[in-house]
C-alpha cells in the first residue's frame, strides 16, 4: 500500500477500460492496410497524455510514423526521467490460431493469471506496458505531483525496427535531453518474483549461399561426382560449432566482457526449475555452450543459431535431384562488447575461408543491433529494485534478456543516457504470438510501482 | 553398310513421320488428364507392330496402363528375345521453357546433331528408341525374316515407376519367356562413341525430420540454450561423410562388389575431358570419393545425396526463430550387391543412433530399386559390342551409368534372364527437361544396328 493505492482502486474500471479501448486500434506498423490505424492510435495516445497532465503535447510527424511527445518539466534542477515506449503492434497473423479475435479485447483467467488476463495484439508488447507509464504518470499528478521532470517519448514502428526513430532522435535532442530513460517494454522472471533486466543480447543476422553446378542435376547420372550444395552447406554450418558447442568463427569470442561473479549469483538465484524448463518445451535435454547455466546460455553468452534453411527439392514424394544452391539465414546473438558489423565481418571472412574450392559461396548480412547493458549499480536500477521488492514485497533479481533492442544503444550514443528496463510482462504472455496477453495484476502492479520508481529515484539523484 | 540399309534408305521419310505422328500423341502416364492419349498411344504402337509383321498383337490391360505385346516365333529352337520399351512420357513442365510445343516435333539442328534432332517430349525417352525396335523389325520381316524368335513388350507406366508392370509379367511368365531382353532406352558417351550400359546403381531414399522443442521459439530468449533442430540435422547430415568422402553409415560399403580391372580399363578409355565437365557445369573443383575417377565416382561407387532440406524460416527478410523441426531428403545410390532395404535400415539405424538427446529423430523411406549389372562376357553384350562396331566403325565401349531402371532385377528375378542396354541417346538429349530431343541420325543409326544385333545375337548362340 503505498499514497497512490487508494486512488488507482479508485479509478480501476476506468484505467483497465482505457488499455481495452486503447487495444481495439489495430495499429500495425508492418502491413500498409493499417496505417490510418497506427495513425488513429497516436493521436489517442496524445489525448490520454493531455488528459493525463503532460505539457507540449505532440503528435510529431517523421518520415514514417508519428512520435508521440509529451512532457511535464516541474524544475530544471529536478532530474529529467525520459520514458519510452511504442504503441505499434505485432501482426496478428497467423489469425486462426487466435481463440479470441486479437483486436477485440477479453479478459480470460489462466493458471498463472488467475486475476484475469486481458488477452488482446499489443496487450503486452507494449500498449499494456507503456499505457502504465500513462496512468502512473496521472496518478502522480493528481496525488500531489510528479518529484521530478518527465518526459514522453511513445513510437509507432518499434515492430519494424524503430526505422525512423533514429532521425526523430538526433533532431531532438535538446526536447529529449535527460538523466534516464525508463522503459517497460521486457519481462519479469516469475508472477511473484520481479526483476530488473540488466543486459540485453545484440544481433548479426546474415544470409548465406553456396552455389555449386550452374543448374540442377540428376542425382543418378552426377551423384558422387560434384560437390552438393546442400552436403556442403550442411557440413560449413556444422563446422560453426565446436565439440563443446562453442562457436569456431575466428575472434568471435574476442571482445566477450566476463560477467561479474555478483551478477552471476544474482542470476543463480532466480527461481528456475531445469525439469519444468524441459517440460514445458518437451525436450529429453537441453544444449549449450559448455561451463554455463541453461540461462546464462540464453542471456550473458554469445549465440548462433541457423533460423532457416532451405534448397532442392521440398515437395511431396521422392526427386532425385541434386540442387543448383542451398542458402541458409543464420542468426548471431551478441554481448558486450560484441560489435555487430565487426562480429559479421568475422562471420564472412570465416564462411568464405571454409568454403571448399568445388562450391561458390556468398554471404548478404542484414541488419544488426548493438547488445546493451545497464549496471545494477545505477541510481535507476536502484530505484527499480526499491520500487519493486515495496509493490511485491520480495527482493528484485537482476536479470539478463537474450533478446535485443537495438534503440538502446542509439539512445544511450545520442542522449548520454542509460535505459532502465522495469517490466512487468511473463515469458508465457505470447508476445509476438497469437492470444497475446497481459495480466490484469501485472499491469495495474506497474502503475502501483512506477510512481515508487520516481520518487526512489530522485531520492537516488539527491 | 548392311544388306538393310538400302531398305532403310528407301523408306527413310516414312519411318520418321511414323515417329513424328506417335511423338505428337502427349501419353503423360503421370498426369490423369492424359490417360485417354495414354490408351490412344497403345493403340498405335499396336497398330504399327501389326503392320511391321507381329503375331498375336494385342493391348494388355493392366490395373493400370495397358502394355502392347506382340511376337514373331520362328522357330522354337532358335533363341528368344524380348524387347522392352515405353510408350508412356514424363510430364512437359516447366513448359514454358520449351523452345516449341512438346508434342508438335519438329526438327532443327544443333552443334551436337548437324544432321538435325527431333524436339518434342518422349523423342529419345522412349518412343523413339523403342520405335527404332518396331522399324528394325519391319526391315528385317522385309529382307528375309528374323534370324530368331522376338517378343515385344512395351508399357505404359515407366515413368510412373512401372507400377503394374511386375504384375503382368508375374502373370505371362509362359508368355515373356525369353533367353534375353534387349532395350533402348539409355544413352551414348558420345555422338560417334558407341557404348553399352553394363550396369545401373540402385536407390534408396529415407525422409529424415529432427525435431527439437514442441513450438517455434524466440532466438532471443532461448537461442543458445536449447538444441537448435535446423543445426544439428546439418551436423548429423555433415558427419555422413568421412574427410576422404566416403559415406560413414556402418556396414555402407559391406557389401559393394569389386569393378573387374578389365571394365575399369574399358571405362578410362571412354573420351572424357574433365576441363570440359567442369566448364559444361561451372564448376572450379569436382567432388567425390577418394581413390576414384570422376566417371567412376558417377557410376561404380555408391553414393549419399541430400535432394532437398527445408526449415525455419524460409521468407524474405530476417525473421529471429529457432523452428521446432526441420526436414531433409536424402538418396543413396547403390552398386552391387547392396540391397536397397537392408541399406535403408542400416542408414535409419545409424541416424537414430548418431541423434543428440536433445532431438527427436523420424526417419521415413521411400521407395527404392535394385543396383543391376550385365557382365561384358555375356553373349547378348558381344552381339551389342558386334552390331555398334559394325555401325559406327568404331570400337563399341562397356559403360556404366549412374541412373537407375529398377524393373530389370524383375526381369531377371520373374524371366530368368538378363538385359542388355543398348541405348542410343545423348546425355544432352535433355530426357526429362524441357526441349528434349533425339538426334536423326541416331535414330537411323539404331535401326541399322538392331538387325545386325539380332544377327550377332543368333551367331553367339549356335
Amino acid at each position: 500500500m503505498s499514497k497512490y493505492s487508494s486512488y488507482i482502486a479508485g479509478n480501476k474500471e476506468r484505467m483497465l477500460d482505457e488499455l481495452l479501448e486503447l487495444l481495439r486500434i489495430p495499429s500495425v506498423s508492418a502491413d500498409s492496410d493499417y496505417s490510418e490505424d497506427v495513425h488513429k492510435a497516436a493521436g489517442v495516445v496524445a489525448e490520454h497524455l493531455r488528459k493525463a497532465g503532460a505539457d507540449n503535447v505532440e503528435v510529431a510527424s517523421t518520415p514514417g510514423f508519428p512520435v508521440v511527445y509529451g512532457e511535464k518539466i516541474v524544475d530544471p534542477k529536478l532530474p529529467t526521467v525520459l520514458v519510452y515506449g511504442h504503441y505499434d503492434v505485432q501482426p496478428a497473423d497467423p489469425i486462426e490460431l487466435w481463440t479470441s479475435p486479437p483486436f477485440e479485447p477479453i479478459i480470460k483467467k489462466t493458471d498463472l493469471h488467475p486475476e484475469g488476463a486481458i488477452f488482446a495484439r499489443g496487450a503486452c508488447d507494449d500498449k499494456g506496458q507503456f499505457f502504465m507509464h500513462v496512468k502512473a504518470f496521472e496518478t502522480m499528478m493528481q496525488n500531489g505531483g510528479v518529484p521530478c521532470n518527465v518526459k514522453f517519448m511513445i513510437e509507432g514502428e518499434e515492430e519494424v525496427g524503430s526505422a525512423n526513430l533514429g532521425w526523430f532522435v538526433e533532431r531532438n535532442r535538446e526536447k529529449l535531453s535527460c538523466d534516464v530513460i525508463l522503459i517497460s517494454d521486457t519481462g519479469m522472471i516469475g508472477p511473484d518474483q520481479p526483476s530488473i533486466t540488466t543486459g540485453l543480447r545484440g544481433l548479426s543476422y546474415v544470409e548465406v549461399k553456396v552455389t555449386g553446378p550452374n543448374r540442377d542435376l540428376h542425382s543418378g547420372l552426377y551423384g558422387g561426382a560434384v560437390a552438393n550444395p546442400i552436403n556442403i552447406l550442411t557440413q560449413m554450418i556444422a563446422s560453426l560449432h565446436d565439440e563443446h558447442n562453442r562457436i569456431t568463427v575466428e575472434g568471435f569470442y574476442d571482445k566477450v566482457l566476463p560477467v561479474s561473479d555478483e551478477e552471476r549469483e544474482g542470476m543463480a538465484r532466480a527461481p528456475f526449475s531445469l525439469e519444468e524448463y524441459k517440460k514445458a518445451l518437451d525436450l529429453s535435454d537441453v544444449w549449450g555452450e559448455e561451463g554455463y547455466s541453461t540461462i546464462e546460455r540464453a542471456s550473458i553468452r554469445p549465440t548462433l543459431d541457423v533460423n532457416g534453411i532451405w534448397g532442392g527439392y521440398i515437395g511431396k514424394g521422392a526427386k532425385t535431384v541434386i540442387a543448383s544452391y542451398a542458402e541458409a539465414k543464420i542468426s548471431m546473438r551478441l554481448v558486450p562488447d560484441q560489435d555487430p558489423a565487426e562480429i559479421t565481418q568475422l562471420f564472412k571472412t570465416h564462411f568464405e575461408k571454409i568454403a571448399p574450392s568445388s562450391v561458390k559461396v556468398q554471404v548478404t548480412p542484414h541488419h544488426g543491433g548493438e547488445p546493451y547493458v545497464t549496471g545494477i549499480d545505477h541510481p535507476g536500477y536502484r530505484a527499480a529494485a526499491s520500487a519493486m521488492s515495496q509493490t511485491f514485497g520480495k527482493e528484485a533479481l537482476p536479470m539478463r534478456s537474450g533478446g535485443s533492442i537495438p534503440i538502446l544503444s542509439l539512445f544511450e550514443r545520442e542522449l548520454g543516457a542509460k535505459s532502465i528496463l522495469m517490466g512487468f510482462g511473463l515469458d508465457s504472455d505470447a508476445i509476438h504470438s497469437p492470444n497475446e496477453h497481459y495480466g490484469v495484476k501485472n499491469y495495474f502492479m506497474g502503475i502501483e510501482t512506477i510512481p515508487l520508481w520516481f520518487e526512489a529515484y530522485t531520492e537516488e539523484m539527491k
